[in-house]
């Protein structure tokens, strides 16, 4: 963790370092900055995400409109450097509001602009925010044999297992970064509702399966989004998605898989190509008899927006599902499958779809 | 937690009965239930909240509109006995779906009927549907020197401390109604935001005013405002509201205080009347100059509208603020407060605060 430390900080620097040099050669100060904008968010087949094409804009103090900007990104970047050397974070609107001790030159007028400077940080040192310590709010929970390592909020090295708990562990900016001491699952399942999430810790699907469990709730952060990549990678755990029974659910599952184009500057870092989506699919609300309720005129348009989308194209499984969807014109919530007990999605449900998908059980 | 099982559970026999011995006895078979009606809500002065009146309703077999509603109310009573019984909790989500089993004739049309018959059954009763293990959303979080004894979603007792956690205990259906094995603490401090929790966190302030922090993610889920009231009642604790500088902030404070006409059915089980509003209050954002929005019309039409409200007619300092906040027009929000620094909350901030209210910190 150290290390990663300094390599953040390193590039940090390498941003006040340019800056310097160009004085320092009386060149006029400038800095090259990916450009986050439309026409530069490219499909990566390779990595299946959006990522940032080779276009940069440059943020020179020859331009007076460029001279204040500029400024402020040097001083978040040093900023961002004190917050990495130390054990503190703060929020997107925290930086906001620390800008004003900066004087009347430097603050934020708004957050879009402090909130839009962050995001180019991101770019410039291909790294999300949360490793200058910037975090998102906290959201989602996991449960299971995970033992993770990290600092704890006085900055004290800390472990704990992530079974010991009531109700899951929050994810929160530790819990994200956390070091992984020690991970006896072989899978991960994430799941979109609380309600199924607690079905699950309740009926053992994490000994059943040998799972870790996360719940979205709804969306997943991108803290919990971080966290899924994070053990899928470091411990090559495949990750399962399972999610209601409509397109906005499967579309939950692709953005923990994919990223989505408006963080086209993070999704390499956010992103599990490899992870499934599990369902409810449009053939489960058909095999089960699922209780369904119609498919409203807002769905069929995202059904045919994720048609057309690059993520969605290569996929037989997922296209079929979605032309599925078109037929039956029908959508179920996770929780439909309690029709038939609260045992049925962990003794029925789950091991016919592993069996499916072609993963063995213990 | 076993004697409380048990008074559960013959509260919910004691609807069968009812119905056995009206049949017994060749009486139609009937139930009064609480009236949840707008005209049956009044303002407790002595409990400083909503509650319901005397008004109640008629459930009888002899109505043929009633005959459905009240054999679902027989079943979903029976079904949360079974529940109570065992260490199995379910969503209203979930009950709605598992009614599905119970054949054509008892199954919901709509998950509306369904909620509405469990808020009937938490007024019958006078317990909040969390004691029949019918349970809402997790949200919000806990972090302090509090150490809670529950089973966990296995149904096997287990013992936490919540400094035990990276970012925070999550606050489920097991931790709201945990046993509360230790508590060295002598306050609460409930925050608004996820960001301001963090701070105080990293900022020892757990530690420097001896309290328990809780995160309550915006408007405060009914899972945590029935930890919050726990813990305040069984330990004798104050509570602290911490919220953004503006009349919604203000009304989170309000509904941990008071609860909600809504759930005037359930309030005297999830208010907590002696908490008490720190700010950010509209005299703070004169003296601490922090950074404001200008106040919107519909934080003007709100203002009017608490002003009335009998939960605030009779505090004099609440009163005060809202007239402020007409006054100066104006709205902050609590990271405003970071201007002066990432430790002036803790450092200057609260100490005066609880100076100002009269509170002693150690």
């Amino acid at each position: 963790m150290a290390k990663k430390g300094k390599e953040i900080r390193e590039k940090l620097e390498d941003i006040g370092k340019k800056i310097i040099a160009d004085v320092t050669k009386k060149n006029v100060p400038n800095l090259q900055v990916p450009a986050r904008v439309t026409n530069n968010i490219v499909f990566d087949p390779k990595y299946l995400c959006y990522v940032l094409g080779d276009k940069t804009v440059t943020r020179s103090a020859g331009n007076v409109r460029h001279v204040k900007p500029l400024a402020q990104m040097l001083k978040v970047a040093s900023f961002c450097k004190e917050l990495v050397g130390g054990t503190k974070h703060e929020t997107k609107r925290g930086l906001y509001y620390i800008s004003e001790s900066w004087g009347e030159k430097l603050k934020f007028d708004e957050q879009q602009e402090s909130d839009n400077l962050i995001e180019d940080i991101e770019a410039l040192i291909e790294k999300p925010r949360e490793d200058v310590h910037i975090i998102p709010n906290p959201g989602g929970s996991v449960y299971g044999d995970l033992t993770l390592r990290f600092k704890n909020p006085a900055g004290k090295m800390m472990q704990i297992n992530c079974l010991q708990t009531a109700d899951g562990q929050t994810i929160g900016p530790r819990m994200c970064e956390a070091e992984i001491a020690k991970c006896n699952a072989d899978k991960i399942i994430a799941i979109e509702t609380a309600g199924m999430y607690n079905r699950l810790m309740e009926e053992n699907a994490h000994k059943k399966f040998n799972a870790i469990l996360v719940s979205l709730e709804g969306q997943a952060t991108r803290a919990t989004r971080r966290l899924i990549k994070r053990i899928s990678e470091i411990k090559k755990l495949p990750v399962f998605i399972f999610t209601d029974g409509d397109p906005w659910g499967l579309h939950i599952a692709m953005v923990i898989m994919a990223g989505s184009a408006k963080s086209a500057h993070v999704n390499k870092m956010l992103a599990t190509p490899s992870a499934t989506w599990i369902g409810v699919t449009a053939s489960d609300i058909k095999k089960y008899k699922l209780r369904a309720d119609k498919l409203r005129e807002v769905d069929f348009t995202r059904i045919k927006e994720l048609r057309k989308d690059p993520r969605y194209k290569k996929d037989k499984r997922l296209q079929d599902e979605l032309k599925t969807w078109e037929e039956i014109k029908k959508k179920a919530e996770q929780q439909a499958l309690l029709k038939y007990g609260l045992r049925y999605v962990v003794d029925n449900y789950l091991p016919a779809k592993f069996k499916e998908l072609g993963v063995k059980v213990k």
